[in-house]
């Protein structure tokens, strides 16, 4: 029986935006729920040594890869004027809004949070952006903006990502069954594959 | 109208490999023939500077990844002793075999070679596994093998390497639709999707 499926994401990343679009459809699909878990890939990075490779014919292929993706899901994207991003401050907030009020909040918060970063090009480091997401999903944004710098916050993004990493992963998104890891948007459907012959 | 879908593929890429168990069923459900070119992939690395990125997490979870799309294919795959595997006598006579025999001995002899090198864990550079594929695929082994260090084999597996790079391949297997690159065994969704949209 499985229970749950887990989602670890940033908002930093275009195909975590795009495996964000299509959790509920899996949650329904699979009759398993779905826990949106904010961790920072800055730091999966830095802890496996992984990156990603982007010469110049890669980074092409991807930017027609996520428009083909959007359009298979039906969904807007834009790739940001600011990309790469950086979501430090994006992770902290969604860090923050777990503590605060816990994971059943972060689909909607996390959810107004890449549209804005992958739709509306907002800063989405900005407190002023962080504060108009928060708002969007019904949270209030002044104690979240001001959970952002608190140490409990950053030992939670750290714990998150260290979890992460301990079992196994190494990019995002990164999806887990248990033990077992589907790394990327591209493995969705793997992924309800699997739990299909699971159950 | 899309007349064709382009398979450049290596013998040595896993993914390579089970993509090319899916191209007969993507013929019959698209209408639109599928051409097999091989190239070599360590060509298109050292020409766009790309490369596979492997760190221990990403390989443990690369040869998960594989079982679970195998079983989701329902073939057989093995991880090869040898891995990461040498291919280019191998693409060379898939090469020989192109200039001797036309393109449409490809998909025989190359399923031939992948079953060789990622079910059987047998040395595919080896004449004598070089000369059981061809006769697997009712094609001359001596033939081939005596064209594999020809200058005309070196040089069409160059130029087919060289034209793969030029239209923006960067890995394997790389799909093309026309200008369309789709990248990857898991792009083959996506791939079918896009011809669908296309018609």
């Amino acid at each position: 029986m499985t229970r749950e499926i887990e989602f670890f994401f940033d908002v930093a990343s275009a195909y975590s935006y795009l495996a964000s679009t299509q959790m509920a459809g899996l949650a329904e699909r699979t009759g398993v729920s779905v826990r949106w878990r904010p961790f920072l890939l800055g730091g999966v990075f830095k802890a496996t040594g992984n990156g990603t490779s982007m010469v110049p014919a890669k980074l092409q292929w991807m930017a027609k890869d996520i428009q083909l993706w959007a359009t298979q899901y039906d969904v807007p994207v834009r790739v940001p004027s600011r990309f790469p991003l950086n979501s430090l401050r994006t992770q902290r907030a969604l860090t923050a809004a777990v503590r605060l009020h816990g994971d059943g909040v972060v689909p909607a918060f996390a959810a107004a949070l890449f549209r804005a970063a992958w739709v509306d090009d907002a800063d989405v480091q900005a407190d002023s952006v962080i504060t108009a997401c928060a708002h969007g999903a019904r949270l209030g944004g002044a104690a979240i903006v001001g959970a952002i710098d608190a140490p409990e916050t950053k030992d939670a993004l750290r714990a998150t990502t260290e979890e992460a990493v301990a079992r196994g992963a190494f990019g995002a998104p990164a999806m887990f069954v248990g033990d077992a890891l589907f790394w990327g948007n591209d493995r969705i459907a793997l992924l309800e594959h699997y739990v299909a012959q699971a159950r």
